[in-house]
């Protein structure tokens, strides 16, 4: 419990399904994630709470620990303020954690690396449990020669190759730290992918051109080159929402 | 591919996700798996086919591999005829495998047995992503009694006290063959139940009889004692269909 009037600053993880959602923060209007948990937050608080995100998630991606952080002057207990905003929020939202930190730590700025995670159902059929949180492709994929591809993006490069069309953003320029694929005896495939930061659709337009690669219309050597022409339609088209999850933002 | 005009039994397997259906097959009206599998099957056939499921599954209880049989005159390759069904049902229910059997098999009569598994999310903070596939319980459940309790079910017994209130079936005595109780470190309890059949709702009933134990509200020794009650009224109330999984019906 706080002091009456003395401001606080929570850190939070969340977790949600981005089925219904036009994304954490949207552009122009619509259901986001953001506005759900603020909405929930002012309802409790009866404070005007603004919630900022590690960064943006499109819509339909899911976070298994999206992390954010708010200000907030309510004396209200840490377990309390969570249990409340958990019982308004749908279903398909949950605070995972919550805890207090300095007042200058922000969600965005002091985000080290972000880790997402891409799930491919690589069977020929496809899955009805669990459908949401998977894109089927079931053609064979060369899951080797997919790896090879995955490790030539590692370390520091330009990626307006596999940068949304569109996007203003200036520096294109972006770390991958580790990168990793798997495939299980069911066919599933998890890539995982930790950079110091993401380009709007950077992983899913990484993820449609290792998907070429994996069908053998291009190369693991074609890599480089994509990355060097910095032209968004030299890669592949962009993978579905609903196999992407924001798995974890490092501090 | 088969001659025109002979009559072939197909059995299949089937997984769904039956959030959206009235179960298996319902007595009364409103949308079923096996009529919505029919559907398909007698769109791409013209036939009047019956698909004879190895037994029910509730409102709401998902399958991961439910069996079933039907007899087919057309002369369609049964990949064709897989590929076909499979592009009609929608996505929460898919057709996994399928092949064909002797003309006198029965997906009912001759199952010899069936694995249900029990999901329960037993950590504090619900789930978002896969919220549809467990049953979120917070409290502390004490694993190892629940362990016991199970254990203390197996073999063959009147299972007429974990039997749902209205049941008609009149030979009540079932054997539970295999039995198992298991807790990750997430919290995640999976419960898995082979037996060589399973009455309305057993599954279930003995889930919401285990918890109380794992509450510490009955002891498990008290099992025993409600198997010889034979009365539903003495045994846990009834865990949420969204848990229960049907995994695999042997043959």
């Amino acid at each position: 419990m706080n002091r009456p009037g003395l401001m606080r600053n929570l850190k939070i993880t969340v977790e949600y399904d981005g089925a219904a959602y036009l994304g954490w923060q949207s552009q122009g209007g619509g259901k986001t994630i953001q506005e759900t948990l603020e909405g929930c937050l002012r309802q409790i608080t009866r404070e005007n709470i603004r919630v900022t995100g590690s960064g943006r998630t499109d819509s339909g991606v899911h976070a298994l620990n999206q992390a954010a952080n708010f200000l907030i002057a309510k004396p209200i207990g840490i377990h309390q303020l969570l249990r409340a905003v958990n019982s308004l929020l749908p279903g398909d939202i949950v605070v995972k954690t919550m805890e207090e930190v300095p007042l200058d730590f922000h969600a965005r700025i002091r985000a080290r690396s972000k880790i997402y995670l891409y799930r491919i159902n690589n069977s020929p059929i496809r899955t009805a449990v669990g459908r949401q949180y998977v894109w089927h492709f079931p053609q064979p994929l060369d899951v080797a020669a997919m790896g090879e591809a995955l490790g030539s993006l590692s370390g520091t490069h330009d990626f307006s190759a596999f940068c949304a069309a569109g996007s203003t953003v200036r520096d294109r320029t972006r770390t991958i730290i580790k990168s990793g694929i798997e495939r299980d005896q069911a066919g599933l495939i998890e890539i995982s992918l930790e950079a110091t930061g993401f380009l709007r659709h950077m992983v899913r337009n990484i993820v449609g051109t290792l998907v070429e690669v994996g069908r053998g219309k291009r190369l693991p050597g074609e890599i480089p080159v994509i990355l060097d022409g910095r032209d968004r339609v030299k890669a592949g088209p962009t993978a579905p929402a609903c196999g992407l999850f924001l798995q974890e933002v490092r501090y």
